[in-house]
């Protein structure tokens, strides 16, 4: 697979973590891409989310470069809104830029000031560093707690010829993006205007990200971003658009879906799929609930065919559904009839829940064609370890 | 201290769960009790929710009869409603009383089909062993899960003489009560009149029950009873309630704490407390997201002092508030001023943190005057151990 051309890509290690490992990378457009971007709902944002969203207005649309750092998340700081314009200045600077064009994302731990001196000390390294194929080193950098780099990649031929998506993502706790991901960077080479640019990120974000969650909690850094810069040459026709979005589409399920298989102490993806609701919106209300119960993510966890909790989390979800109409499948096996017990082999099953995929299937009869796919992750001890001693 | 007047308690082992340890309980009211309910809010609701639902109405608050068991919630099964209305007809011709004057109430698994044979047989020997005294053995008989028996009781003086409350509970996991509780039974020997109770329990529930969360999980079984059977000779005067009142709500604090104290896995009680927010139930919101944030309770875990995942949780809680004039205090140690890190040694806070009860204070400042507390528990290696094979 080929990444999207016109981009170049670094890392270094700056010293904000303390782990030597990369903390700070630049992602960069030749020509200013086009941008479209979503952010955290959550209502204590930090610094370099306010930020990006105030650049963004300003340069209507354009980023020339991303500068993005693991090991603090610059939020909740006394100095966080300087220490985010101060790096984005100099970075500005360094790359010849409009100060908007630069958007700074950050993650890492809340409420610690973060040194800017160390990104400004580390840039000029950087921007030496830059190079079209060092993508996956990006990727690596922006790790907090995850345990693999997560990218995704697809193409599409137009008519003209082919255009490519890639995308990098971070993330594996403080996981519940609503109309944003944790940290995302998608890019494209083809030449896409911002409004429908824009469209089509929010369409693919509600069913890639916001279909995504590890722990319930929604971080304050949450940043989703998609370039296109159109350095492929190619300029789709508007009746072409439906095809690039179901690149990004593809790109973006298949990160949100790492995200998951990856979450902090996971070790099962779970995909929730759910159809028959009044509406979809209700559909990815129940799977929300019920990926989000911690008695369902445990029984998962033990390969545990205790499909009464995922009917009861259904039945917490807020959602009007009748119980005694939904069947429950787990790994394809009737488990729920018509909200009663199915007879299976709870022997058989045990050992297909011991798969590193788990499927949830929660069907409503002859209510409506409201449909979602949700993707969460398994609740084991490991979650617990990671979370009970992150910051110290 | 004194039970209540009037009331009987029995226990007995049916073989309903496959440890042999009391699961048949009853309680009896030799004058038929004033009662007054909250059950489940969840849509999936265990068959003796229904019927209980039903007696209450049909005997117009009239009670004089709970049967309870333990190890299986008797919900999601072909057989449920038969089970529960044979049972509490078995019940009730044995004790003498009309049918719908005998409510019944199940907790355990979900979903495996409850054997009522088994209730009905071991009904002679339960009735046999009613005694005035044996309330202890009634808390104990109706845990699942839980560690300890959960009991409470309060005495007010009043005008001509004193009144008794005592309450019991049951409950470690799937708890997230809303407008009742897992199982609850609040006994009293006042004389009060349905109507009056009824406000009585939908008031005292909301600031104890309604304010305590281990995991999120709204269970399909939850059930608060309130009973009030007038066996002390003593009817309150109406100005006197607020007094019997206030003992009602005592006992069932207690008895919120306690589950909480003794929630699945949990070494720590975490009572979380929000004031200056602009409505008491925005203030309940908020302290919900923080008290089921599975980031806060891991760092409780860890006695680490992360305030920067309270206030996030807080800012996904969906209340508007302002974070720049919001403190947090942990433990009385002031560790976030106005959404930024306020200075205090980390060594000494994590020591106060091991202790067995942790206090989260979270201050609005200059916003309202809404305010709560709420009862949580810290996140631990034993729920995942517990849950990922409490079936199997």
């Amino acid at each position: 697979m080929n990444l999207p051309l016109g981009f170049g890509y670094a890392s270094t290690y700056a010293g904000i973590r303390q782990v030597e490992k990369d903390d700070l990378a630049l992602i960069v457009s030749g020509l200013p891409a086009n941008a479209a971007a979503v952010f955290t709902q959550n209502q204590v944002q930090a610094a370099p989310v306010k930020l990006s969203r105030r650049h963004l207005k300003l340069s209507k649309g354009l980023v020339g470069a991303v500068l993005v750092n693991a090991g603090n998340a610059n939020c909740a700081t006394r100095t966080g809104d300087a220490v985010a314009l101060a790096t984005c200045k100099a970075a500005a600077k360094a790359l010849r830029l409009p100060v908007p064009q630069v958007l700074p994302a950050s993650t890492g731990v809340i409420g610690v000031e973060m040194d800017g001196r160390k990104i400004v000390d580390a840039l000029p390294g950087l921007i030496g560093a830059l190079s079209t194929d060092r993508f996956a080193d990006v990727a690596n950098a922006i790790m907090t707690t995850d345990l693999v780099p997560k990218t995704a990649f697809a193409e599409r031929k137009l008519r003209r010829a082919t255009i490519r998506v890639a995308g990098m993502t971070k993330g594996s706790g403080m996981i519940q993006p609503r109309m944003a991901t944790t940290l995302g960077f998608v890019m494209t080479d083809a030449e896409i205007p911002v409004a429908p640019l824009r469209a089509m990120l929010k369409r693919t974000v509600e069913r890639s990200y916001n279909r995504l969650s590890v722990d319930g909690d929604t971080s304050t850094n949450d940043t989703l971003l998609l370039l296109a810069n159109g350095a492929s040459g190619i300029r789709p026709d508007p009746k072409e658009f439906p095809k690039v979005e179901e690149a990004v589409a593809q790109v973006m399920e298949n990160l949100a879906m790492a995200i998951a298989r990856d979450g902090e102490g996971a070790r099962k993806l779970v995909t929730i799929v759910i159809s028959g609701a009044k509406t979809n919106d209700g559909a990815a209300q129940m799977a929300r609930a019920i990926a989000n119960s911690p008695l369902v993510k445990t029984a998962v966890a033990g390969s545990d065919p205790n499909w009464g909790r995922i009917l009861s989390a259904a039945g917490n979800s807020g959602v009007t559904f009748d119980p005694s109409k939904t069947d429950i499948h787990m790994q394809n096996v009737l488990v729920c009839r018509g909200g009663l017990a199915a007879p299976f082999s709870e022997a058989e099953l045990k050992q297909k829940l011991d798969a590193p995929e788990c499927e949830i299937r929660l069907t409503i009869r002859g209510t409506g064609k409201g449909a979602t796919r949700f993707w969460t992750c398994d609740f084991t001890e490991g979650y617990i370890r990671i979370n009970a001693s992150y910051r110290t």
